[in-house]
């Protein structure tokens, strides 16, 4: 049996509690962050708390071991004074839509073996995607997972965007945009670009061009450029 | 019985002659389009060439019904005598991968309503997806395509880049790349938007433009500022 503590209410520690409360072997404790007193002894304490509040929330916890769930800070952000870990699950979380935590990557580190066997089995009653990274490589993942993730949402905005203002419906993109998502899983990136950039199609490029908006042309510019020179 | 030829032996072209040769109702032949002689009194032909070939193949034509399949073009690239018309198919075809025609948005425009209804004819046995799209607005959504596609999947080319510069297995990000391109289907791309840009999270920010290399950090900061002016 591994006891659990979940601190933090926000989207994060909401969907792993519920996620987590009902596996066989685990016990599982939830705390808002707010109060940290008469916290149960549990094996392991996650904060899921947001970045900026993890060095306080865990200076503050005589527990024997506290990880944070954030992508971009290293395990040395806890202050904890006993060991440390982190436990990053690389998904993005929102209220409106149900996680499945069978599909979610969970990134582990820790400073013993025995630490990380316990993360790893945590991780386990939940996903079989499980992946040691340390805490520079992380840094690495979440700047990675911002243009996986974010920006290419931002492309789709754009998209959306460019079809509203000429009474396009947006659905007619959904089947290029879930093939783009799935090829990248056959071909690597790079083989998989089509496109007038990579042809360097002048004439479709500058047609293009007139027919964006300012930002939108800046955009479209810089990115042609870097699909051009192979970065 | 609808007759059809089919122009130009690419990737479009090969594609979708192996989607209509056995169609019941229709007869299809499939010619190289260098050599325009000899060729059969049909109903309707698709032109596939290249962009740049379009206007010199349609004008040797004399046949009644010739139609373009390219994104960019508007009708009027067409330049045979006769009735014209646009049969767009909106998706990344690629040697190396099979092609689903059922879910590919088939946008057609035709000149009257019979040539219209000819298109649908066509299409209607390959999708259900069929768009009734001029060409004034076929420029926007080759547009909107690039950045849905071409322009997202550059995002995930320099995610990998930034992967396996630091060690770090791609497939790690497949599951988030995944839920990215489903997510919008349910919520708009502009609600569904994430990270540390849209939340300005200056500190994430700052420390995910130190580990960037020059070009990703122009992008990176070109693209946040998108964002935070929601455009």
């Amino acid at each position: 049996m591994i006891s659990i503590l979940i601190l933090g209410k926000g989207k994060v520690g909401t969907h792993l509690f519920e996620a987590l409360k009902n596996k066989e072997n685990l016990q599982v404790f939830f705390h808002n962050s707010r109060v940290l007193k008469d916290l149960p002894k549990v094996d392991i304490t996650i904060i899921t708390v947001s970045d900026d509040a993890i060095a306080e929330v865990s200076e503050k916890l005589d527990l024997p071991f506290v990880v944070h769930t954030s992508g971009s800070l290293p395990v040395s952000e806890l202050k904890n004074k006993s060991r440390k870990g982190v436990f990053y699950m690389l998904q993005s979380f929102s209220k409106e839509k149900e996680v499945d935590f069978s599909k979610v990557p969970f990134c582990i580190e820790a400073q013993n073996t025995k630490d990380l066997n316990t993360l790893k089995k945590i991780a386990e009653t939940l996903s079989e995607n499980i992946y040691e990274i340390d805490s520079k490589q992380r840094q690495y993942l979440h700047v990675a997972a911002v243009f996986a993730n974010n920006f290419t949402n931002h492309m789709f905005s754009i998209a959306e965007s460019i079809c509203l203002t000429n009474e396009i419906p947006f659905p007619i993109l959904y089947p290029l945009i879930q093939e783009t998502a799935k090829k990248i899983q056959i071909l690597k990136p790079k083989e998989a670009q089509t496109g007038p950039a990579v042809r360097n199609d002048k004439k479709t490029i500058k047609n293009h061009l007139n027919l964006l908006e300012e930002k939108q042309k800046e955009i479209y510019k810089i990115l042609t450029n870097s699909i051009q020179n192979g970065n």
